[in-house]
This record gives structure tokens, C-alpha cells and sequence, in this order.
């Protein structure tokens, strides 16, 4: 039996959200040879180069998109039809010819989408259980797709809503400190006054414990506390984050290295971003966009080597829908003082942005695992805004960073 | 004797233009420690630590400002004095504290300020000499400069208006034809009737006569024709072009890769250039315009493996003066084939942005002189729009090559 | 029997096009009451409240969209299913429930959409007849169509693609010369060799003969040649034109005024729009472009009182489809002189703004007929970039001419 | 003796900040005519005409610049060669050899610059006063200023930089209340915990006390409290306000209706300003930037007659000086429910907008005293973000307003 032949799980934190339901959209399209593989990284031919390496190398091998089985969390009871119905209202538009082909393969999908975590959706009776049991039972929820499916391996993607960042304490610095507080602490408690656990610490928790590689694809907390950064290493396990970059961020880190390398001192750099989905809505909540900020928020100095003034604010706009729409106000100094000014307007479609790079990240991480990487995967600070592992903001590093390591 | 007590000629064709007289206020303001290096690649600490080694490794000393000694060619009767009137009726805002101390330097320079080649402008007499001659007269005044003040090396650098195309023929092909040619036309011939030759041409000519390394910061053709190519290997000269890079093919050359990193589809790439000085004035003539435009044409293909649909516009815009303003519209395609739209508007003073790669490029040559390399400098691909010696217009792979170069 | 069971007739020159097309689903679907009216002038409670006067005064009752009956002429074999398969590669999203719902309406219009005028595409022998023999089978299908549908009037609308200029001559300056012209005229000459006549003022033409008013919507020439000015009097018909306002110019006639009351002196102003919609290919042959920039150029000096610098460009990028992205750069100068600027991008889908403004000039022109004006009905220059029988370009003043016309 | 031999007193709150040092500047230079009067609305020919009547109407006379004579107040000791100094390094570019010429009558100005009102900075002795004592001091300062010069009328200006808003209270609603509080608290008290008085509104007080005509050209309350607006109807006196528009706003209010003509809904439109001059740092204090938001915030419902979702943002980026950016973003949505946008950008310096206007209003309200007229002056709506008197905001329906009101 070739590797080939395997076949990998897919297990996404937000299964009906926008930017999942767009991946799998894609991922059966490709599987179909139904669509061209624009804006995947891993499809390009300087990577794929790199990649399918000729016959006596099949280390490299990499995931096909047949090979992939999903399933996944979600808190909304819901349905691909409507998730793909919620898609068409943000103004993302789909082609109906490939949608016909497409909705049997997701319907098919559902059975393998569970209850996810919700503080405050649970019973009153499972309030007061400790939070170590409601891990248990995603846990379960992973392993029991896992054997369903005879899946050799099962990646776990986080493409839900972002949260609020998580307090600090004695529960976030070591794995012990966590697993004492998980076992001491309510649920109920957790979600009504302490805020001392967020979902998406759980889920990475969880899927550590299942003997997942973990995607953290949002710019909440995820594995990057110390706690499960220690367990990660600990259990071998691969991930990656912080928070997909796939606007204003990615613009910002391809631009700044030119003032560098022209001598030209950034005085002001102001961000603007508006938009109108789901994530935008959780944003307004101003203690969600904290962690957003935070994580856009150091890639100018780390680019620059200086910190100019700079701002980066995020407004929802309902009627933008999945459009996310940036303005960059960029005020700098050259030659004799004199000052100067670029300006940038980008005008993507979130999901869109966001679903080739969740797919790449899948087939990437699919990759380190089976190579016995662990711990944070640095080469893949391309993706994300807040790489985990590296401070290395600038664009056109993190690419041949990227390469540098697929060779 | 050190080397740092040599003096290095620097002489300006095009000597009292906008650039030329900004690069000159610079340079002595660098020199007296009037200013900041802001806008000089060569002063940012990653290029200083790799040009100015420690003891025992002397040979990447790069040359000190006050080591400077200007002179050049200008077809109009002018004064420092009155470019720097026009400098400030263009928008360019000197501090006047500044220009107090260094107009003095500036007047010393004028004595070294020679009559520079015009076809028309010459007289019934000289129009009716070859070629030959009038080149000879150039040869002798950048000879006589040097002896004058007893200069190592003179370094030529054309900063003079933008020229239409020169014919391709048998006096492009080889130095052979070049110089036959050159003694069997009349100016008058070559001005009213032909544009067999270009004044870019012959000064570029001129300047390897007479031993001279050369630097075309225009989009004139300089000594880009293979007859000249031909003639600085043979005479073992360095030479660097074409068209310096300060505005929107600058942020084009930084912003292209970022789509071919995410196998984002461009389908379209606007350009619309307005401007108001000299420049924009001498393009306004449809002739000189085709020349800046091939210069910025195969940057887009080059970068991205494929030429999407794309245009370059520039208006001359009078009210602008020296101050650039583009905007760029690109649109471009991603997963699903969702198009998607980027713009960004550039806010540029011309001169000021040239001046300081000027400078650069000066010392960058010299060095190359001194290191003996000859012919063209592709290292230096950073500076210009369409570089000499390699296709390279990705500005992250120009910017690892000149460091790669200078170890 | 009242007025409103009466019919009204619409004939449209460029049926299938993607304006037409466009105006025939929104008229439908708002005869059926299945769409809000937004960008629809004439039903602006404004403007209703004009026009929908209380009883004892019928004269202004407005026609309602059930009322009208569609025909036209068309120079391709088409259909409507193919010209909507054309709306939504271009970008246009209509909601697919909506469609479902008109596309027999608009099947049914179809046996009313006659062979249009086409010099080149004539058949040899047509080609050697007169062009006023072309004309009168024009007049033919027109008063076929008001025949066989018992029709009160019909409206003649030119929504072709943009024509180059036609040249002046004897035949343009009276009515006589004219028609001189047209009857010893063959078609394949005008075609072939002289440009003499344009097919648009052979429509318009056509369109008076048979007692019609008549509106241009597009730059070509239309009925505005002195001839057909003349004509429309005599005859006792009302017409308007030329060009309608969708995008840029819009904009630039809501903005301009507002430098002049603020005394801040224009310096230049620069237009770049960009487009791919037929129209757009229309206009990359430099002749036809004429016509476009020809109408759009006056509005600047009509509305500030003097003539800044100024250009517009327009350019064909096939990847935007029917989306017409507009780029303005403005430099001003205030008080003691300063200069400052200010910028707007429009992005606007072509034919959902100009379908309504369609459909408004056809009820306005209707009702213009019923009470007895004719000539160029210059209350209708807020539809124009420019407006036939004013110079009027100040959109606010426009919008008063409109209501005290109303009134 | 003819009116014009008659000099009229204008008393400037805030006489050394950027605002009043420039209308200074560009007033003295009027009346000594060295520079044009671009961006004068009272030099428009359209204005002028109305103003200046023919021979036996001479009401209307308006008055000359060489006839204005100018003292303010000023809570920070400086001068104007320091304002001057100021201007210059927020990037303010006068003319050298205008300041030349102006410097002396600047220099002649500074004895009647007295101490203004500040709760902090007064004498421990001052802040045991009543309030009633400080604004006594400050109507001795406006009547010992107008006898000094022989002056017919003074009028106040408010220039100083944005105030918090004034909570409301029984000394808000009548002018009994207000008098009676301010006999009744300390300075002190008001300064450090109440905030129940405002520097501006007794500033305006004090202006009425002393006879005065009233302009305030900030977002601070000034007179706009009902019991002051009762003070100027019982007294005869005219003033306006409130919040000079200048930018952003000015655009918006002439854009607006140009979505009102067309039947096109404005879905969302946001507003991003960045500033850095005083003013700017001034709305980094939340308090005062609401304010100013709040100026600004009912400027599109009055327009358009329903509430779309907006936004406007006020940021401070102190490297642009006196330059104020603002990009503003405008969704809307057309026929057959498609969205469309428009965006604009703004790039202008605040004190050489804001200058000319507060000459204007001199002027104006100048002559609206001289006519007789009293309380808030409408018609001077054209000037204003939040008109007294008028909830009119349409620019266009604001000019209108001010020639009628002239004729």
C-alpha cells in the first residue's frame, strides 16, 4: 500500500463558518478537477518543485485533495446549505454549475459534524462539571472520527470566530498548572465571570490530547500559551498560528521591507479596515479585537527594525458583507527631510483569501507531521500574521523561509 | 598616502536639472554633517557593515562625501542659483537655513559647469562637422577636469532629460560601426533628419574614452546599444542603467512577488503617472514617453512568470511641479476565480527620491572601479527599472543580490 | 377609458445589449412588483409628489411600467437568454429567483426585435441602394410595431454602442440637405469610404418619421446634427441626449461647483476610467473614443467658469466586465497660494446605473410628449454629460430644472 | 464721513494659533494687496455682485481688510513670530518674501493680545473668585480694546482649540440659570470637578456683555446653549457657529445629495481623518473629539433623509502637522439591489482652509450687525459643519441660501 492510499482527516473548529464551508467547496472542487488551484500556495510550481520530489524521494509526497476526510465542531445548528446560503449573502459569488455538483459532497459531510463548545449553550447540569470533561468529550469526538473513518492521521484546523485573549496565570504558564485549573474549574464559572478559559485553548487542548497537529488559523489564543506550547513539544505533535494573513497584513509585509531597503524612515503608518461577516461582527466586540490588533500590531517594527506611530483599527460595516475593504495611510521621510506619502486600498473577499491557505496549511503541516516535525513550525510564518516560532514579519523572507525548508 | 585621501571626480550631465542640483545640496550637506543619511542606501547599517570591514579588509572602503569633486555638461546657460529657484517653484521645500550654508559650495562648482551637446543649439560651423569631433570636445573637457584637480577617477553620470529611442542600425551593432558612423555624420544631419545618434549615446561614448566608468539614471538609451556594451568590456570599464527607480515601478517591483508567493491570478495591472517638471514635460513628447515606458514595461512579465493585461500611462500635469502622483489599479484573480481588486496611489517628490540613488550609485561604481569589475554592474539591479546585465525587476531578489555582491 | 390603459411603446436601438437587457428586466420585474425602484429618479418621493399630482389634475399622471411595450432594433443575432448569460460574465449579479421569474416576459418580447442597421453587414444588393430606402424600412418596423399593438406613441432609445464622430457638412446643417444627401447616398459608400452618415442619425432620423420622440443615451451623434434639431421642431417632437451620466462625470458635476463656492482655484484635473464591457472595446478605437471624451470634456469649464488643466481618459481592461472603476486626482489652490488635492475612485456596475436612468427618460419623455413639448427638452440635463438644448452641467442646478419643470 | 472710514474691531480667541495667525497673515496681506483672494467666498464675482451695490443701495457695503483692526485672547504666552515658526513646521509653506513684508503688522497686533481664560493656570487667588469676576475681566478686555482704537463694533471670533462638550443643566437652559451659577462657583471648582462651565461659552458670554457680534468657528459649545442663544435674541446681537467645514465634511455635504438625485441608497459611509496639528492632539482627548464627532454626525441624515451606518474617525498622527488626510468610503446600493462604491480621499491643509472662511464670517456678520439683523444667522450655514438656526446641510441648498439672504 503507497502512502497515497492513506487517508488524512480533516477535523475544522467552525465547520459551518464562512471560511470552512469555503474550503470544502474548494477542496471537493479540486478533488473533482472542477477548478484551477489559484490562490494555492502549495499548488504553485516553484513549491510543487519542491514538493513531489522524482521517484527515490517520496518523502516529500504530498497530500491529495481526495485523500482528505472532514469533519468538525460547530456550536450553530446549521447545514451546509444554509452555510453556503449565508455565503451568497455576503456577496460571495460561487458559480451555480459548480455548486450542483458540489452540495451532495458536503451533505455527505454532516454526520461527521458535532455539538462544538459553548459555555453558555450547555446544560445546567453539564455547567457544573468540570471543564476536563467537556475536553474529554471533544477528545472523543476526534478519536471516534478517526476510527470511523480508519484515518492514519486526523489535522485539527481552528477557523472559528475569534475570541477575547485569554487572562494569564498560573493555569497558562505550564501544562500542570493547566491541567490542575481544567480539572477545578466549572464551566458555568468559566464563561460567567473568570473568562480564565477560552474554547479555542480547549480545542487545541484537545486535539494535543488526541494526538493531533494542531491549525490555528484565527488570532485567538489557540496553542500559543506556554502551557500547551510545552505539551506540543512534549507529545511531538506539529502546529502552527497565529491568525491568517490575508489582507491589509499581507500588503503591510511585502510593502515595509521597500522603505528599508531605500533608507526611507516610515513616519506614520495608519491601517483601516472595514468589513462585514461574522468575524467582522465578533470584532466589534471590542475586547475580541484586542487580540485582532495584537495581532497585526508588531509586524511594522519587527519589518522596520523601528516602531513608527501607527494604528490599525477595525470597524464593522454590515453591508460589505465577506468584502473586506483596507485603506493604509503610509507618511514617510526622505531625502532632506522631505515628506511623502503612499496610500493603499485592498478590496478582497475574506473567505476566499483565507480557504486556499487554510487547505495549504492542511497539506503542509499533513507533511511535517509524517516528516516527525514538532513543536511550532516556523517555515510556515508565510501564512499567518503572528507566526508561532519566528518573529520574522517580512514577507519575502518568510518565503524563502518556506522554500528554504521544503528543500 | 590613504585612499580616503583621494579625490573622486563626479561629473553631471544634465548638471544645473532638478536632480542633479538636489544630489549636489545633498552631497555637500552630507559632507559638512548637515543632514541625516536619510533616503542613502549606502548609510543603512546592513550595507555599511558589509562595505566598511575591519581593518586588514580595506577594499570595500567606500568613498566619503567631502572626497566629491563635481563638475558636468549643461546644454542651458543657467546658475545653481537659478536651478535652486526652480527646485523651490516645483514644490520642493528645502529648509532655507540649509541652503544658506551650502549655495556657496555650489558656486564653487560652476567654473567646472561645461557647455554641454545640443544639435540644434550648436553653431552653423560645428553643425557641419562629424560626430566625431563634437565627442572629442566632451572627451577633452571630463579629461581636463580630472587633470585640473588632480582626480583619481571621474565617474559619469547621466541625469539629463529623458530622449526618444535611437535608430537600431550597423552603428548600434558594433563599436566598429559606432565610431565609422561617427565620423562620416554631421551633427546638423544627425539632428534634423536622422536621430541616427542620441546626445545619451555620445556622452556615454564620450565618458569610456576617456576612462570613465558611466551611470545612466535616465531612460535614454546611454550605453545600453551593444556597440557600447562592447566597447566597456573591451576597455574593461564598469557601467550600470538603465532608468532609475523611484516611484511606481518601485512599489510595483516590491508588490508583484507578494501575488506570485499566494498564486494569486493578476488579470489586470493600470499604471497612471502624472507629474509636472522638466521630466514630464519632456514626456509629454509621445517620442521620449516610448522610451520610459519600455523602461517600465517588462517588469510586470519578469516578475511574474506571465504578462497579465496591463498599461502605463504618463501625463505631464503642470501644477504637480516635481511632486509624482500614480495610481495603480490592480486586478486580480483568487480561489474560485473570485476577482479581487488592489489599488495604490504614490505620493512622491521625483528629485528628491533620485538624488539620493544618485549618490548611491556613485559610490557603488567607484568601488566597483576600484574592485576592478567592468562591464555591466547587474548587482546594482536595485537602482533602476530595466537593470543592465539581468532580467531582475523583483525587488527583494535586486536588494539580496547587491548584498550578496558587496560580501 | 383613462389614460393609463393606454400603451405606450418602447423601441430600443441595441436591444440585446447589456443596457437594455438590464432595463428590460428591471422594467418588468417592477411592472410584477418584485424590486424596489432604487435608482429609479421617477420614483422619488421628490419627484413623485410633482408628478402624481391630486385629482382635477391629471396632466402629469406618469406611465407605469405594465404599460409599456418593448421592441427594437438589433445588428446581432441574439437572444435574451444569451444577452443575460452575457449580464453575468461581465460581473452583473442578479439574483437568480428574479430571473427565473422575467425570463418569459423577456422571451416574449423577442419576435419584436427587428434586424438593425449595419452598413457592412447589408447584403450586396441592399448595399447598392440608397440610404433612404435603409431608413424607410427602419420607419417600417417602428410603425409596424405601434400598429400591431395598438400603441398610443412609442419612444425611440438609442442605447447602441458609442459611434466615432460623423463628419459636418451640408448634409448635417439642414433638414433638405439632409435628406438630399440620404437619397443619392449608397450604403456601402457611406460605410466604406466617407463616414458621411453615422447608423445612430439614421435611427434618430427614422425615429421622427415616424412620430416618435426620440432620446440618445449614447455619445454618438444621434439627433443633435443641426439637420435633425430642425427636424424635431418642425415635426412638433420632443427629444433629448447626449450621453448618459453614470459615473465620473456624475461625480465631477456634484463636486466641481463645490470649489466654486469656495473660491479654491481648480489647477488640473485628471480622469482615468477604466472598463471592459462592450462599450469599453468600443472605445479602445481612438475614433469612437472621440465622441465619449468629446462629451464629457466641456462639463468642467461650463461648471467652474474657466478651463483648469484637465484630461479624461478611458481605457479597456476586459477583466472588469461591466465594472467601470474611476480614478480622479484634483489639485486646487487655496489661500496665499497653497496647493492642495483631493482624489475619488468610483466603481460602478455600467449598466445597472444607466438601465434605470433608461427607464426614466422614457417616462419622461412620454410625458413630456402627452402635453405637447418638443425640441430638446433641456429640463432633462441632469440624465446627460451633455445635455442637449442647455450648457447647464452643475448636477444641483440640473436637479432644479428638473423639479421646476415638474412643477 | 463715509462707513468705510469707520474701522471695525476684530477680537480673536486663540490669537496665536495656527488659524488666527494665518487669517492674519492673509489679511494683512489683502489689505496691502500682495497675494489673490483664492478661497474668499466674499471675493467670489457671484458674491460681489450682491455685496457691492450700485450707487444708492449702499447697505450692502462690505467691509475692507484694511479697515479691520485685531486684539484676542491667548492663554499661552508666545508671540507671532512663534506662531509664524509654528505654521511653518506643520508644513505650512508661506512665501519668504510675503512673511517679510507682513511680519511688522503681525509684531504691531501683539499689545492688544491679552491673557485668555484658563480655570488651571489662574493665580490660586483668581480661583476663590466667583466665575462672574474672571468673565468680567474678559468684557474689560473687548471695551477697553475698542475704545483704545476708536471702534465702531467689534466682533468675537472663537479660534481656540475644541473643548469637551458642556454638561447640561438649569444654568444651560436660561440666561437667569447661567448667571446665577456663575455668580455662584469658583473657577476652581469648575475647572477640577465640575466641567459644569466651558471656556467658550463664557467667552461667548462675555462678547454679549460687551455688544459684541459672536463667530464660533469650533466644535465647542460657544453660544449654542439656549441661554445664550436667549442672550443674543434679548440683546439684538447676530452670531453663528458652529464648527468651520473644511474638509471631510465639506465634501461630504456636496457628494450626499448627488446619491439623493439619483434614488441611489447609501448603505454605509465611513470616515477616516488623520491630523496633526494642536487641533489633532486636542481630539486625542476623547472627550473633545466627541465634540467634534458630534459636529459632524448629523450632517448625513439631514442630507439624506434617512440614517445609512457611519462612521467617523478622528486620529492623530502628529508627522502630517496641519495637513488633515481623510479617506472616505461611501457603499451604496443601485438597481436591482447591486452594491456598488465610492470612495474619496482629502488632502488639505486645515489653517489655509479654515483662514479665509473666519475672514468671511467677519465680514458677514459684520454686515449682518450693521443691517440690524440678530440671533443665529442661517444663512451663514454654507460655513458650518453644525449650522445655528438651520438643520440645512446640502452645500448647494446652503449656497443658495447665502445669495438669498444677500440680494
Amino acid at each position: 500500500m503507497t502512502m497515497t492510499d492513506n487517508k488524512t482527516g480533516v477535523w475544522l473548529i467552525g465547520a459551518y463558518g464562512s471560511v470552512a464551508t469555503t474550503a470544502l467547496i474548494g477542496a471537493r472542487s479540486l478533488a473533482k478537477g472542477l477548478i484551477k488551484p489559484t490562490g494555492l500556495i502549495t499548488e504553485l510550481p516553484e513549491i510543487t518543485r519542491l514538493l513531489r520530489r522524482p521517484a527515490g524521494t517520496p518523502r516529500n509526497d504530498i497530500l491529495e485533495f481526495d485523500n482528505l476526510v472532514f469533519g468538525g465542531h460547530e456550536i450553530r445548528k446549521s447545514s451546509f446549505k444554509d452555510s453556503i446560503k449565508q455565503l451568497q449573502q455576503t456577496g460571495i459569488h460561487i458559480p451555480s454549475e459548480l455548486l450542483v455538483k458540489i452540495k451532495p459532497d458536503l451533505k455527505q459531510i454532516e454526520p461527521d459534524i458535532r455539538q462544538g463548545l459553548s459555555f453558555t449553550a450547555e446544560s445546567p447540569r453539564a455547567q457544573r462539571l468540570p471543564l476536563a470533561e467537556m475536553v474529554n468529550r471533544l477528545v472523543d469526538d476526534i478519536t471516534g472520527f478517526k476510527k470511523k473513518h480508519s484515518l492514519e492521521r486526523v489535522i485539527v484546523v481552528n477557523l472559528a470566530s475569534t475570541e477575547p485573549p485569554m487572562a494569564e496565570g498560573a493555569h497558562t504558564k505550564t501544562l500542570k498548572g493547566f491541567e490542575t485549573a481544567l480539572s477545578h474549574t466549572f464551566a458555568s464559572l468559566s464563561a460567567s465571570r473568570l473568562g480564565l478559559f477560552q474554547p479555542s485553548v480547549l480545542y487545541a487542548y484537545a486535539a494535543f490530547k488526541a494526538g493531533c497537529p494542531y491549525i490555528n488559523f484565527t488570532p485567538s489564543a489557540g496553542a500559543s500559551i506556554p502551557a500547551l506550547l510545552q505539551m506540543a513539544r512534549k507529545l511531538k505533535l506539529p502546529h502552527c498560528g497565529t491568525d491568517g494573513k490575508t489582507g491589509e497584513t499581507l500588503v503591510k509585509s511585502a510593502l515595509a521591507p521597500m522603505f528599508n531597503y531605500r533608507n526611507l524612515n516610515v513616519l506614520s503608518w495608519q491601517g483601516y479596515n472595514i468589513l462585514g461577516n461574522l468575524d467582522g461582527k465578533a470584532l466589534a466586540d471590542p475586547a475580541a479585537c484586542k487580540s485582532k490588533i495584537d495581532s497585526k500590531s508588531n509586524v511594522l517594527s519587527n519589518i522596520l527594525g523601528y516602531q513608527p506611530h501607527s494604528f490599525v483599527g477595525i470597524d464593522y460595516v454590515p453591508s460589505l458583507g465577506d468584502w473586506k475593504t483596507a485603506w493604509d495611510f503610509i507618511h514617510f521621510e526622505g531625502f532632506l527631510g522631505t515628506k511623502m506619502a503612499m496610500q493603499f486600498v485592498w478590496q478582497g473577499c475574506d473567505s476566499i483569501l483565507a480557504a486556499p491557505l487554510a487547505l495549504d496549511l492542511i497539506r503542509l503541516v499533513d507533511l511535517a507531521h509524517r516528516q516527525g516535525e514538532s513543536g511550532e513550525l516556523a517555515h510556515l510564518a508565510l501564512f499567518f500574521k503572528k507566526p508561532l516560532g519566528t518573529k520574522e514579519n517580512n514577507l519575502h523572507k518568510q518565503w524563502e523561509l518556506l522554500k528554504s525548508k521544503l528543500i
